[in-house]
């Protein structure tokens, strides 16, 4: 099997600045870090809060996998993200166990991790990220 | 303001012995424990993952708050849970900062703890429960 960690919860948003500012407000935190992925579509921003982090994501447009999931529910919870340490054994492991993948082989995401999502029907409805970070 | 933790991931599942033998099966883990909340209309499993928790939550009926989330959206990401030191502080500040919440004064929630949910049109279109731990 592979070790984890709850790495991050996903939260689509509408207007990035305008969530931030009320996030700010009610829970008094900045990001650690803002910044645009353009391979996803979004424009992400990561609130730590404990050892996990919050992600609030913003689309680039309505034709982006975010843009449509907001234009079909509107804002909220969008997907949790395991931090594996070794996503290639991850996916081995989880193939091996029919576990529906949207991606299957990874691919990069922001700040250099190694990114793969399993498809909602795996795992409860949920969107699930598996992050490996840079070595 | 208060200090918090990220306490858990809520996921709201039809079949929850199903759903926690699917977990197993894929993430390799068991729950830390089970128990019935009949005030909330639920059973629920906590899984450890890393310093936090996946709530796996079952509707003990349709009439319950995640009956009829599962009746609506299927089954999915319900709420995030943040761990706070003093939950009456955590809502005096949220409250004096116009929040909007579902529940103006703490309730007991399972394993002892004070609860109380801020309503999902207070950040982000997302259900977000504040926990404090029994001392």
């Amino acid at each position: 099997m592979f070790a984890y960690n709850l790495d991050h919860v996903g939260i689509a948003v509408a207007n990035l600045d305008a969530s931030l500012a009320e996030y700010k407000r009610l829970f008094d935190a900045d990001p650690v870090y803002r910044e645009t992925v353009i391979e996803q579509g979004v424009e992400e921003a990561m609130i730590a809060v404990g050892g996990s982090f919050v992600q609030l994501l913003c689309p680039l447009g309505p034709d982006t996998p975010v843009g449509r999931f907001l234009a079909a529910r509107g804002e909220g919870m969008h997907h949790i993200a395991l931090a594996v340490d070794d996503i290639d054994v991850a996916l081995d492991h989880l193939r091996s166990e029919g576990a529906r993948l949207i991606d299957e082989e990874p691919r990069i995401g922001g700040g250099g991790t190694r990114i793969a999502f399993l498809h909602p029907k795996a795992f409860a409805g949920t969107l699930v990220e598996l992050v490996e970070s840079p070595s």
